[in-house]
């Protein structure tokens, strides 16, 4: 179709633990995932890597515990990613190790290759990609990063200093770190750009690079062969730090799209629609008076009510509700990171947990029992699976079901149920063509999700 | 035990409908049944009216969908009020014809007696009942007032200023509507008094008054059979505008003790322990980052966490949310008026709903099912009933379950489960020594309250 299709790769970083948009993001429910909008910031993404890469050429480089959303949201956008170019990495060691898997593997596949590295949980317009396609011949001779033109002093972003042009492009003066307000508005005077952590190398370029300033990280790809031996010998560290700010062949194309790293709810609040009154309403039925400049994002179906509210955040899921100014925002990650100190759950998912099958909500959790509301999808079914210390009662509420107990198998439909005693084989299927809704009721002196054992799984979980 | 007992009977008024503490309370759940504390302010109320009255001497106006929780609340200090004490007001007409209808009512059976007047949601000091026992002498003269000795220029009250000593009492000056703090502060100054809307009658004394300065209720009482009757005849008319602004036979007793009519969030948060940030918490988890000065309250077991928050009203209940700073809860009522407005039934009642047999919860109402816990207390039982539009999956979590569905009856253990076809006649009864709990699973093309036929109902209700 165009001309320049099926030269550049990409190569897409979503391994990203979410902690700056608690509580809707969780460590295992990145931001990258969350439905803001219809569509995912992942799925964005992968819609803008589509205007330069076929489906087959695009990399996803992201962890166990979020393959499914990777997989399940490409499919939702009616494209199927071939299971190799899903690339997990054991442990997170930040941009420089993601990427260089992900280039290992392309040069591996292809040899020599141009390919474009792009985070999945920031907003760019699409039109930035003809711009990107465009500064390929450049990266033949330089490791090309994209700049954007500042519209604000901001200071959560790193800066970039543009020098001479070559070409399209610029030579960089320097990198700077994020910049108090001070700095920042000098910056923008100075001319300086935002740096997008978005880049297109070529393989040669990048290892030539690569084996320049981080050797330990070219020679564990070398000499290992699986990627937990290779990712046990490298450092954490970013691309950044680890090549870009070094390098001398680092050039900088100015990119002048709308562009947002989302970084706080305060980032969030900027990209949506406001109403009348200057609030951001997601989710929710609201009943307000005389409040101005709010963010409010529910998911529990309830009403909330502000009165002399202003420039505020209130996030509201089933299992925590989050209340700051919009100027306090970057401070959110620090509720997250000390739940995870605790341990609480809370830090790490929600009441609604997603399956590669479906999700479930927890809607009650008490002493002896806990109710879900579960969701499978068409066709999908769940692993073969006992528990030891619960029984389950299910009732259908829509759709219909295929239950095995032990050896037998039946259906079930709307309004009907089925009662599953502790230590018996069961699993659930859904053999229809429109989502299957049941509440599990479980009883029994252990109600957690650890007490299962898988006999089948159609997700490699036994 | 006391020489004096016996000789003051109490009228309590508990038929106030709550909008000032929205969302914690509803229409029908109003604040004197919360229960902030380990007791709620009508029990408060009762234990202060036992210093002078026995249990038999105690009297509460209020209202049917009220009145299982006046029984209830005093069945739960170990108490039994006579059910002929608790006077069903048809419509809420302000405090003169509640008062009234108790003062008919003491009267018809006694004749002359002294009778306090309290309401049933304010806080006060336990000290207050001596000094109220003590001036009864005088209100075979007066009708007493109580006015309580000013801590602050309060503009949520109204204010009386005392004049020349009669006794332990004086005379009245004049009565201030609630006052703009101007005013407020010049009161104080002058030696004025809250108005507290506690009172100390003598039969005789106050119909001779009614007769002079609303001869119409008067009147209404004397000539009409049933409560319906009188109550159609009677204008909506609070005491004060009725009879004591006008009376030139009113006298007003100090007291110096600790009182509140708890009119709104910012009362509330007065009242409560302050943790070391100056934060009332109640019910909740927190993670609570630079924030002080706040009220929170949640019933939903979220974490809630606030940041750079200060001085904050946050009410988080399973249906609403709240949010307003302290100086605006005197706004909240709007809130609940702009509900009912709308009639959304969150102005009325909670996703808990208290029943005389124990209450539910709604857990999950979507289209075509809802998820309700149902706790049935020991030996209480259900109306038999049914419904013509949805079925109903009953699982027993704890305790024991006798079911009667048509003309067969069972029982359900922890763990068993049983189901009701639309249209047949069912009965849940608890026939144990503990609180029966069950996930009831309804499904149908309607699932609403107002689908239930009763046949037999042990609180009258078929």
């Amino acid at each position: 179709m165009y001309e320049w299709r099926n030269i550049i790769k990409s190569i897409i970083l979503a391994g990203g633990s979410g902690t700056r948009l608690w509580p809707l993001s969780r460590e295992k429910y990145p931001k990258q995932f969350l439905k803001l909008n219809e569509k995912s910031l992942f799925q964005d993404t992968v819609s803008r890597c589509l205007e330069i890469s076929d489906i087959n050429e695009i990399y996803v480089v992201t962890n166990e515990s979020q393959k499914f959303f990777v997989i399940g949201q490409i499919e939702e956008l009616g494209y199927e990613i071939p299971k190799e170019n899903i690339l997990l990495e054991p442990v997170a060691k930040n941009t420089l190790p993601a990427i260089t898997y992900g280039m290992h593997l392309i040069k591996k596949r292809f040899g020599n290759d141009f390919v474009g590295i792009f985070s999945s949980d920031h907003i760019l317009d699409k039109s930035a990609m003809q711009t990107i396609k465009n500064a390929e011949a450049l990266a033949s001779e330089y490791l090309l990063t994209f700049g954007i033109v500042p519209t604000s002093p901001h200071t959560g972003y790193g800066y970039i200093k543009p020098a001479d042009p070559i070409g399209m492009a610029f030579k960089v003066l320097e990198f700077k770190e994020k910049p108090d307000i001070y700095d920042a508005k000098k910056y923008i005077k100075e001319g300086f750009l935002w740096n997008s952590g978005m880049f297109l190398f070529e393989t040669t370029v990048f290892f030539e690079e690569l084996e320049k300033y981080a050797p330990d990280i070219s020679t564990a790809f070398r000499n290992y062969e699986t990627i937990e031996e290779i990712y046990e010998k490298i450092p954490y560290i970013s691309i950044d730090y680890g090549i870009i700010e070094k390098s001398s062949k680092v050039a900088v194309i100015k990119l002048a799209e709308r562009w947002s790293d989302l970084g706080n709810f305060s980032a969030l609040y900027n990209e949506f629609d406001k109403d009348e009154n200057n609030n951001v309403i997601h989710n929710c039925e609201e009943e307000i008076i005389n409040s101005y400049g709010n963010l409010i994002h529910s998911k529990t179906g309830k009403i909330v009510s502000l009165i002399d509210v202003n420039d505020m955040i209130v996030v509201d899921t089933m299992d925590a509700l989050l209340i700051c100014p919009k100027s306090s925002s970057q401070k959110v990650k620090d509720v997250a990171s000390s739940l995870k100190d605790k341990n609480d759950e809370r830090a790490q998912l929600h009441q609604t947990a997603y399956r590669p099958w479906g999700s479930y909500t927890i809607l009650e959790n008490s002493e002896g029992h806990k109710i879900k509301n579960i969701v499978v999808l068409p066709q999908k079914k769940l692993s073969l699976q006992l528990h030891h210390h619960r029984s389950e009662h299910w009732v259908v509420v829509k759709g219909m079901a295929r239950v095995q107990v032990d050896e037998e198998q039946y259906f079930l439909r709307q309004g009907e149920s089925t009662f599953i005693r502790a230590g018996i084989k069961h699993r659930l299927t859904n053999p229809g063509k429109v989502p299957l809704e049941i509440i599990e009721v479980q009883l029994g002196d252990y109600v957690e999700e650890d007490d299962i054992v898988r006999f089948d799984d159609d997700y490699g979980r036994e």
